[in-house]
């Protein structure tokens, strides 16, 4: 290898970021490139969690409504959100699942655009392709999907709503958000950008960029927990405009006056619904605890190491993978994939290796790039134990094509 | 008083559901008379959800999916709530909140229905008058709202859906399920009920009552903690023929294929959407399970008779406060509420003399009866001291007028 065990000790050592590594819990011996499914497990979640049970929950039960803030907590948390996606702390809130946030903002862009067309890209996430469907279909509207490198030559007069991934949660092939919206916008379609794959770890600066609608998940970088709420932002000029199709009690203008007539609440709150779920929100309020003091650029500039050195490890020791990643710093996002015909497998074996990555249907292997707790040496253990799995044939072993019910 | 202390405490002895208690962690001194707001703290949660959090996700992370069957957690604990309402196991499953799974259901039943108008009952809770009102307007349906006395009558060959809560969050009155369900049947509407009030408290017969759409919530008498997920009940019959408006992708008939196209799950399962919240799910099993061992039928005799008591207690020693619940079994639930002009005020003079109640704009005070864990003593102590408060009038002290965010 070029870049060898010491180098990347080395590397490890000089790094700035270092230290931020011991706000996580990262198992023994385990190398863990999954931070775009699940972030490990911040060291403050568990004593947070224990408070607000023990604490919050059962000595001051209904009263931490009030006495803890509870009632705050979709905001509070959203504020912490802000900063690293670039938005002012009044225009993200955590709230309900991406799916159900995506639901809600296609939903009142739809129909403040008045216009007959959803466009997004073929082989999207497909829980967006899913949701826009679901849009469509109950709004009478059309769902075009367009092949990634045809999407803007489609955006047309009856284009209202354009859904895109900014990195694509296979590839990681990266948008540019401000060209792709301002484009979207002179065509005359309000984007929303689902930011499952960047928010925490590839830097977002959505009020520069014009973006008006995201939405995102807490449980990839920004280490909240497994199926931790997700977020929501709108851009304050477009606040008033929006009205949800989601209705609930928390998005009122005045939840607790028990009217029979609905009322937005002002700004981005009418898009609460149901009422908030403190034990997840805690967890992630942790996850997000652990960004503070670093800036997503100071992240950024790790991440691009990383993903450089596991690229030209890749090249050297484990050449039948093929890299499926845009290799263009400005086209990548914070993960790096490849192809192989059985993928399915070599991810297995990878696993009982103690390498964790995860396994996308139906031939890739994803590693991500978590510059908050990863390092170098972790990159080279990981290339290396692939390199004796590529090598040994070891993924031929049966017990490796065995599936679970999540594969 | 006609029933003293000794016999609330004899009655306690007497009890055999007695044991239950020691399930749940009550805070020493306090009387918690919220059930219905926020169930008390089963003991097993904290140890729960700890394990989930320094076990599941910290040292098995993405791997828990799988081997600790996170993916299941929706139908697992949906299952765990069948019994108490009178379902069976495939009938139920745990996702989202309330306010979005009627958002769900509403939609679906209305476009089943083809028929051009929603009824509800004015002061129905609010959320769902909301949620209806929202899902109207998308569909280009027509809301109306009737008062309770009139909402039979207003059944007409328009009415696609009806919408009722079984108990009355703020009174308590009770629907007659059967009826009305076979009522709207009849007249060819689909009854959607929202079993908040009941769910855990009031005995369920859900198949035997003809019921076809159901949601509730998690966090009141099922003691799943703040902001719980809430569930969701379709009959088997209704499953294949209802497609979610909001279309996931733990929804879809092979979420992890990764496919364009939608193509709902059987079953069900079809009306899941985001990544299920796995902490919030855990502390909502834990409260399931203190119901182990104890049918919603011997619970509902200890509701009545704890409610004859506080009914008892309040005429004799607080008459100025006017009782507004039913006091026919057939007819209530398990709480029982009461107006005052100065409810506020009263509430929270009561909160200072740790006996906590609900209050409900513009004038009621409500309190929770939870057979579970509330014994006769917590009654007689709890009417004990608000009788001091009533009769020294302590509640005029100015500090009891300040409102918090959530009142």
């Amino acid at each position: 290898m070029s870049f060898t065990l010491a180098e990347a000790k080395a590397a490890d050592a000089a790094d700035p970021l270092r230290p931020l590594r011991e706000r996580f819990h990262l198992p023994e011996g385990l190398i863990y490139l999954d931070g775009n499914s699940l972030g490990a497990l911040p060291r403050t979640a568990a004593a947070r969690l224990n408070e607000v049970v023990t604490l919050e929950w059962g000595e001051e039960l209904i009263r931490s409504w009030n006495s803890h803030d509870w009632i705050g907590a979709p905001q509070r948390v959203g504020a912490k959100i802000a900063p690293l996606i670039g938005a002012r702390p009044n225009e993200v809130i955590v709230t309900d699942s991406t799916s159900v946030n995506l639901f809600k903002l296609l939903a009142a862009a739809a129909r403040l655009s008045e216009r007959s067309v959803l466009l997004s890209e073929s082989g999207n996430f497909h829980t967006d392709l899913y949701v826009a469907s679901g849009v469509a279909d109950l709004l009478g509207l059309t769902l075009e999907i367009a092949p990634r490198s045809e999407v803007e030559a489609r955006l047309g007069p009856d284009t209202g709503v354009l859904l895109l991934t900014h990195v694509h949660y296979k590839t990681a092939e990266r948008f540019d958000m401000a060209r792709v919206t301002a484009r979207a916008k002179a065509a005359g379609a309000i984007t929303v950008w689902d930011l499952s794959h960047s928010a925490g770890a590839v830097p977002l600066h959505l009020n520069e960029a014009g973006a008006e609608l995201a939405v995102g998940c807490g449980y990839k970088y920004l280490n909240g927990g497994p199926g931790a709420p997700a977020f929501l932002y709108i851009a304050e000029h477009l606040q008033e405009r929006l009205i949800s199709p989601l209705r609930g009690w928390m998005g009122h203008a005045a939840p607790f006056a028990f009217t029979d007539d609905y009322a937005p609440a002002a700004g981005i709150d009418r898009f609460l619904a149901g009422t908030p779920p403190i034990l997840s929100l805690a967890a992630l309020e942790a996850g997000l605890d652990a960004f503070e003091g670093v800036t997503m650029e100071r992240l950024w500039t790790k991440s691009r190491a990383m993903f450089d050195v596991f690229h030209a490890l890749m090249e050297q020791n484990c050449p039948e993978l093929a890299c499926i990643s845009p290799r263009g710093e400005e086209q990548r996002g914070s993960h790096i994939s490849f192809s192989h015909p059985h993928a399915f497998e070599i991810c297995q074996a990878l696993i009982a290796a103690e390498v964790i990555g995860d396994f996308r249907s139906p031939d890739v292997i994803r590693f991500g790039l978590t510059p908050l707790y990863l390092g170098f040496e972790d990159i080279w253990v990981g290339v290396d134990r692939l390199a004796a799995i590529m090598t040994s044939e070891s993924w031929r072993d049966p017990r490796f094509a065995v599936r679970g019910k999540v594969t």
